[in-house]
């Protein structure tokens, strides 16, 4: 956890987090040394525990700031909007635009969840559940509208949430393609993904598959 | 790069890259020490380089290994598939069965880019190009056929590759839907999501946006 420190204090504990942030990415949570870290912010090793308990609480304070981050945004960005298309569509333009500022922060938080301790990997998940939770009840609202034709809202929240979140892998500021544009065709895709024929075929197949 | 070596030798060697890759996959390239790898296969460290150069080029063995096989494999399956549609769903289909099967391989090959040499890393890469064409290939041969409508076939095959691969970060064998009903189910999201109207509404409205 992060300790109880005033306003100067408060600015190292970020500059920490973020050079934190930048050799996790780097090169991975347990090759990152505390040593290493204090440098990189021009403090001695000994300082860094004036901020953090240990390696293990900034790896959770950076995973931890990031999902609440995420999910308060999203909340804060679904408010008010209640029908199920929109409701998608406004999801999908937020994942992707928060994904494309944020690479660094998405490869830790997926990648180094190995590497949390169980409490702290019990808390992320949980937090990750209710952002998954804003896509997959979307999903079942519009598919009891008749709006989105789909078999397994849980399944195809998984499949959605990968595929926006596969834009940090290749994407670039300054390519071809605008933002707005990126996400009116990642967009396209979902809406036809969850509308189109075959997600009745797919419950239709499973159906008899069970019969 | 492995070297020559007899049929024990070749198995030890396989030995050391099975393990490799669980420890790799566990505590990430950088920390993985090669001790620990002896250790795991019950070798000295020192006998490690009658098998590998060093970690490097252990690390460039795996993820190559791994594409290549993937790439392969794929090409087998795709061969004499001549019609875009039949393609996609054989694509879609042998994708996912793959990753269903080889979590710990593709979470290294995707994760541990960062730590290949430049040489390496662009070999690597060239196949993953050879790999991601087999897809834009057939989404340009059916758009042209007006079988898909898809506006950038890049985009799509970049956002379908990343919704398909990630059923590793969730799948375990075992659950409440089958292997074949999760390709059910994952392949009509992607038909759908090629075939459905939005595909040509994000292409007139970046048209729009482009006049």
């Amino acid at each position: 956890m992060a300790r109880t420190i005033g306003s100067n204090g408060a600015r190292t504990a970020e500059a920490i987090r973020q050079a934190g942030v930048t050799l996790i990415y780097r090169h991975g949570y347990e090759a990152m040394s505390l040593r290493q870290l204090a440098a990189e912010v021009g403090l001695q090793s000994g300082s860094l525990y004036k901020y953090f308990d240990n390696k293990q609480s900034l790896l959770f304070d950076i995973v931890r700031e990031h999902m609440a981050d995420l999910l308060a945004k999203a909340e804060a960005d679904l408010a008010g909007i209640d029908d199920p298309m929109a409701r998608l569509k406004a999801f999908s333009a937020f994942h992707l635009r928060y994904h494309m500022q944020r690479m660094a922060h998405v490869f830790i938080a997926n990648m180094e969840i190995r590497s949390l301790d169980d409490d702290h990997r019990a808390m992320v998940v949980g937090l990750r559940r209710r952002y998954e939770n804003l896509l997959e009840d979307t999903l079942r609202a519009g598919a009891q509208a008749g709006v989105f034709r789909i078999a397994e809202p849980k399944v195809a929240t998984y499949a959605i949430i990968s595929m926006l979140t596969g834009i940090c892998m290749w994407y670039r500021p300054g390519g071809r393609l605008s933002q707005d544009q990126l996400v009116d065709i990642y967009t396209g895709l979902v809406v036809d993904g969850v509308t189109g024929p075959q997600g009745l075929t797919a419950a239709a197949e499973r159906h008899r598959a069970l019969a």
